[in-house]
Formats: C-alpha cells, sequence, structure tokens
C-alpha cells in the first residue's frame, strides 16, 4: 500500500488507538466507541476510512454483531537523514523467501521456527515435525490433519506429550522477537553508517557541490542508471549530472553501462 | 522522540514535501514556498513544528539568510498485524556499537566500512586508513587533519592517488544500501513469521482464548515479567492472568522465577 495514504492514516491519534484496540482483540463499533470516548458516528468514519485502505475487514458474528479487526501484516519505515526523507511500506515477506541466499545479512534461528512455518504453509509436502508425521502416518497428510493433530494438544488434554507443540512455538516466539529487536538495532546502525558516509563523500569536494557528488554516487550505489533517471533523482539539469559522471568517471570512481552508469567498484 | 508526536508530525503532506526537500539540499522559506506553491506563513508554520520536534535546524548564512535543514538522524517503524500495533521511533545508533554481539543477526560488511566509520568517530584514536597516516605522521594526528587530508583529495586534484578514498567511500556506500534493504525484507519475513507462530498458539486452544494465550506468551517472549504489568499489556483482570500462567505452568510451558514469570525455553 501507499505510504503517503499510510501515513496519513496513521496521522490521526484516534485511527492509531483504534488500531491498538483492533490489535489486542475484534471488535464492534459500540466497544470501541466506549473504549475511545468518541461518537459512535466518529469511530464508524475512521472505520470506514481503515477498511477503504485495506488495514482493517469486518465479519458479522453468529448473533448478527459487526466485529472489526486487523486485515494484515504490514510494515512500514520511515527514515529521516540530513541526506535522506524516505517512507516505504510493504506486506510481510512469504514464508518461503529464501532467506539463507542473502549477501550482508545472516539470520541464525533454530529449525523449531521453520519447522512451525513449514507446518503452516499449506504448499509444503514435506514435513519435519516428528508429532505430525506421527499423526499422519498414511501417504501424503494434507495440512489440515497437521493442523488437526495440534488442536488436539491443547493444555486440558493429558494423554498427550506434555505440550511439546506449544513450549516449541513459545520458543519460536522468543527467538522471533529478539530478532526483531537486533534487525531493528542493524537499520539503525545502517542509518547512522550511511549518513556518515554520505558525510564523508561531501567533505570530499570542496564548497557546496559536495553533498550533489554524494547524492548522485547514491543514486548509482542501488545498481546501474540512466543519466535522465538520476538527473531526476538528483533534481539537477541533465547536462551538470552529465559533466559530473564524467568528472567522476575520468577518476575511476564510476563508468558507464551501456547507456546506463553505475558505481565502479 | 515519542512516535505519536512524529506520526502526527508526517501525517501532513506538506510537512512530507518540506522534509523530502530538506533531505536534497538546505533551503529558506521562499524557496520552499515556491516550491510547493504554499503561502509562506504556512511554511513558517510547518517549520516551526518540525523544529520544536527536532527534526529540523536552522542556521543563517553570509548572506544573513535563514536556511533549514534536517537535524539528525531518525527512523520510525510502524508494525500492523492482527496481533500488534506497534510504533518504534530511535535515533541512528552509534558507530561504536557492537554489531557482532548479537545473536541472531549477523552483518556482512567489508573493512572498508569500519575504517571510514572509525575515521569519521572523533573518539577514535587508532587509524586504519594509511592515507590519513601518511598525512598525520607526527605523533597522534588529531581528527581535523584527517578531514584536511581527505579534502585535498578531490576530483580536481592530481598529484594525488587516483580518488581510492572516494572509491572506497562509494563502495560502502553500495554495500550500506544493500545491507538496508536485506534487512527490511528480513523484518517483513520476522513480521510474517510471528504472526504464524501467534495463530498457531491460538490455534492451539479451543474456543476464543487462544488469542488471549497468544498474547500472554507473546508478552514473555521479551524477558521475564512481574504478573500485574503483564495483566496490564494484555489488558485482563489480573485473577485470569494468574489463572492462565498457573496452566500453562503446569504444561511446563512457563515457570515462576521470583515474582516474575518467565517462558520455560
Amino acid at each position: 500500500m501507499d505510504s503517503a495514504a499510510l501515513l496519513d492514516l496513521l496521522g490521526n491519534e484516534n485511527r492509531r488507538r483504534i488500531l491498538r484496540l483492533l490489535a489486542r482483540r475484534p471488535c464492534y463499533v459500540t466497544e470501541i466507541s466506549d473504549y475511545l470516548g468518541v461518537s459512535p458516528k466518529a469511530v464508524i468514519d475512521h472505520l470506514r476510512k481503515l477498511e477503504e485502505a485495506g488495514l482493517v475487514e469486518s465479519h458479522v458474528d453468529d448473533g448478527r454483531r459487526k466485529y472489526f479487526s486487523i486485515a494484515r501484516n504490514l510494515r512500514l519505515e520511515v527514515n529521516v537523514t540530513p541526506y535522506d526523507f524516505g517512507t516505504k511500506s510493504a506486506y510481510s515477506a512469504s514464508p518461503n523467501l529464501d532467506i539463507t541466499s542473502w549477501k550482508h545479512v545472516s539470520l541464525h534461528v533454530e529449525r523449531a521456527t521453520q519447522a512451525a512455518a513449514e507446518l503452516n504453509s499449506e504448499e509444503e509436502t514435506e514435513d519435519t515435525d516428528i508429532r505430525t508425521d506421527a499423526a499422519g502416518a498414511s501417504d501424503s497428510p494434507p495440512a489440515d490433519v497437521a493442523d488437526g493433530a495440534s488442536d488436539s494438544d491443547s493444555p486440558g488434554d493429558a494423554d498427550q506429550p506434555p505440550n511439546a507443540d506449544l513450549a516449541g512455538l513459545a520458543a519460536d516466539l522468543e527467538q522471533l522477537e529478539r530478532l526483531e529487536n537486533e534487525l531493528s538495532m542493524a537499520q539503525r546502525w545502517v542509518q547512522g553508517r550511511l549518513t556518515e558516509t554520505l558525510d564523508r563523500i561531501s567533505d570530499h569536494f570542496d564548497g557546496v557541490d559536495g553533498r550533489f557528488y554524494a547524492e548522485l554516487l547514491r543514486g548509482l550505489a542501488t545498481g546501474p542508471e540512466p543519466p535522465d533517471r538520476l538527473a531526476q533523482r538528483v533534481d539537477a539539469p541533465p547536462d551538470v549530472v552529465a559533466d559530473a559522471l564524467e568528472g567522476l568517471a575520468a577518476h575511476g570512481v564510476v563508468e558507464r553501462d551501456g547507456d546506463q552508469w553505475r558505481l565502479n567498484v
């Protein structure tokens, strides 16, 4: 979803309070209205905006009461530095994402998490979870057989192993929360290093142009770019950008790559 | 800075446009007003709010013109899931942060970045950058000598090595941008896995209570908690929380730790 629309929505304290409430449990309008001390009419208006943006969804229960809940996973990141005001929003990444192929980041998570992810993924046919294999001893146990097996493993169920599964999930939870904190810290660290690096590039050049060169190099840091797009990105006339690129190329910092320019690293 | 205040500020499109403009270059009021097509009075009002929040600062140049720029590095993260509406804002992490001590995340960045960080840090006395050592051949070269050395290394300067330093910084830039993208993807992956794990914990319990148990275990996933704080966190009566914890303890999922409860993982 669009970051700007998301920031507009989140810029309202009552909408944030509604989201905080719905993250705790699905609610109906009167509940929300009572909790917030805001008129039902205003609550309905906020819910409509959140629903239109796909953040919130509703369903009607057996008693014909309409419950609202958070519709899906979403992340928003805002980066503010002297060189950057960037916003990025995205849905959760797929469980099948190959997290081992990254070049600069390794995640260390233990097997339990993987097993949980695989068990939960309906496309998955292989299953490493021992209890599930036992439950579906016949060929090709479908995903819902596995689910059935874990349902019967509730704390009240005495003839099951002592919640091996639930303890495993709790362990996963702990690992994932810690991982999230470390990733967040890592991103703050990278933000600082990026700004430092751009400062140092700026300092390389005398006078006011340093910032421009820093932006130019940054524009190429995510991959080769055609000169016109680069000019647009740094908001400078194409001929100024062309001259600057030739100057940098003469010093071996950038190079042509067909119709594009790239860092010579 | 306070995430709520930050979201209130960023919830305005014109303030976002001002920040985007200032991230490109420092500007004075008339420039911003012309660029945005918004009255100088409104621009001044937005700038005042941004300045009060510490996002923007101003300085007066030689021609007595007041320029505004982004004051410092800041990151905001918003997490929306059926279990969570969380906001987190923080300044950049220190360059001296020990990024090797994390348990679940490893960052792979090459030496150049480290050298740049060390060169830039004024507290740093040891210096691994060869050019800087040469420039400050006498004892204890202060940080500003190093800065002077890199200033003279501009592309116009022919009697210097061919911008080895600048090319190194460009390489750092590329690495850091990629690292940032991978970290961002990693967080989206973790977000998905966390929601899956909480779903699976919910599924463990019959009926409506599953969500409550999932929240309870999540409340302990970041470390031991006293029962009253846990009750506050999951917004449930203390006796209900106490009963639930005893039930989970009987199945070995949680355990007492003095006055606190913790996951038994």
